[in-house]
């Protein structure tokens, strides 16, 4: 077994009262997968954007900061991993910043940072929150964006495997990130299936890049982002270990290692397997609601206000109920070579 | 099943960030044991107090009540059971109390209320405070309070076997409350052992009382209150269900039922038996890293508040190793009759 503050989680994200985004599905995703998880809120919601009406209020700058201090005092700043998500705000992210940069001149943290700016073409943090995000990439260890980010971040225009495999070579020079996934790619010729690209660089700076088909489960569920992040960073630690590399800076595999026996290709296909078992349970659970709710009331009857609400209520993560897929990843998709 | 919304908990207690205490044990018992549960979180404190130093801020009245707001809003206040713990200040419990009114007044929601005021003879809330929650406990299902809130809510100092009978009386006859739990108990005759006692009254207003023997684990955890009312309020929900007493008010039991053959009584002894477990847990950890810490820097080295630090952090509650305990009470003492 690793030491145990090496298996500590400083989980940096939002809370929302009612449903699952943010630290609502990290932090029960971790400790299902027997991690110890801090989770520090950078918002606490009533419920997460997707309803389109939202309450609650943000967490400053300076009690994140204060925050970390009140963890420090007590010795319990001893992290081995930290997983950020969504900051409010420039200012917020720079406290983030100046935390990593406090953590990691002490010791070796693995920081996951999951870069949440926007998705599917829309922006939805402020336009001066993505030069502090690219000011700070350079010291993180492992990066998630999804495909918006990854264009955002890489300036590279995702529209086939050659431009999706140009995004994360561009994403590891520029900011020299040891590993990097690109999730959730459509091409827009499909409906029916995404792309999940991930890589980790040798010491000589050359990508091993893998790729990995997501069947698309049809209708919109939130905090799928937090869930992958949360995953990720599970399954690629066990997987590392399994290696021996947790003593190494950023979990590194040797040169000789090749794409497709990384432990980062090998803990995305768990994860991916482990999503997709989730969100049948989520979809099923979806399809049962929705029935019953229509047949009371049908959709004509409602306001589309009223509809949409509804709908996205029901399609709320089944996470309590799926502890068994998380655990299990089922029958994994293979990742394939990323050339 | 259960009709969905009816296994929905609103949790309303602190947050830390780091280790076990209010909603960072409620939410992940409750979770694992197979309830949805809604966080709204009343502080968010870098720590609990049991450090004696502690950074971080207060939710106040007005935001709590705003969170519920958004709730409505999004028709996520569909919850079948409240469970409130520590709720600093007066203000934020009345604006609880104006929450429970409004639930209650449009569906049967059971609220299971930790009267969190103080332990061991010491108030930590403000004086104002107690009013408020004597004000409040006749809208509440089940309380659980301590030896110390049972006195202070009674008026009755608890000291034998007779005067916590008495007490348990007394709380049902002053607050019309009809389940009522006192944790915690001892008499000061001895070192090894607490008592637990319970009562549901019968239609009449008698009260049918029991009260379980309760190994005392020798050290100080913090969160034991929150772990005991969150697996109370798992398992008496269950055991209501197995007597089809979901559908009544309050989850009464008919009048015939004895003593110990109460749904209450049953998931005390359940509860009990996996607290023991998970302290024992905690306990042997605890053991082993205080030993590792003292080999390598002795307590005598150490200024006391560096000593007590490190001990406290040493004492946390191992909740995410203890899945197994939390979800299989193990052999379990056995209620007696109180009379």
């Amino acid at each position: 077994m690793a030491a145990a503050e090496d298996s500590r989680v400083l989980a940096i994200a939002s809370h929302v009262v009612s449903g699952y985004v943010g630290n609502c599905v990290t932090t029960f995703v971790l400790q299902v997968m027997g991690l110890e998880v801090s989770p520090l809120n950078t918002v606490q919601f009533s419920n997460h954007s997707g309803y389109k009406q939202t309450k609650g209020y943000r967490t400053t700058g300076a009690q994140i900061k204060e925050l970390y201090e009140g963890l420090k005092m007590n010795g319990n700043d001893d992290f081995g991993m930290l997983l950020t998500g969504y900051i409010p705000g420039a200012e917020g992210v720079e406290v983030v910043g100046e935390i990593v940069r406090n953590l990691k001149e002490r010791k070796k943290v693995f920081w996951l940072l999951d870069p949440v700016m926007g998705d599917q073409g829309r922006l939805y943090v402020a336009d001066d929150v993505i030069p502090v995000y690219k000011s700070l990439l350079p010291l993180a260890d492992l990066i998630v964006p999804n495909q918006f980010e990854a264009e955002l971040l890489s300036g590279v225009k995702v529209d086939s495997l050659e431009s999706l495999s140009q995004a994360l070579t561009t994403l590891h020079q520029t900011y020299k990130v040891p590993h990097v996934i690109i999730t959730s790619v459509t091409f827009g010729t499909s409906d029916k299936k995404m792309e999940c690209a991930g890589s980790t660089v040798t010491s000589t700076g050359s990508s091993r890049k893998f790729v990995v088909d997501v069947s698309i489960i049809d209708g919109f569920f939130s905090g799928t982002g937090d869930m992958f992040a949360a995953l990720t960073m599970a399954r690629f630690r066990a997987e590392a270990e399994a290696d021996g590399l947790l003593g190494t800076a950023s979990w590194m595999s040797p040169d000789g290692v090749d794409a497709l026996e990384l432990p980062l290709a090998r803990a995305v296909e768990k994860v991916l397997g482990s999503m997709h078992n989730v969100l049948l349970k989520t979809q099923e659970v979806r399809d049962r609601r929705m029935a019953t709710l229509r047949a009371a009331v049908p959709d004509e009857a409602l306001e589309e206000r009223a509809r949409h609400v509804r709908l996205t209520k029901a399609s709320e993560l089944r996470l309590v109920q799926s502890q068994r897929e998380l655990l299990d990843p089922g029958d994994c998709v293979k990742a394939a070579r990323l050339e």
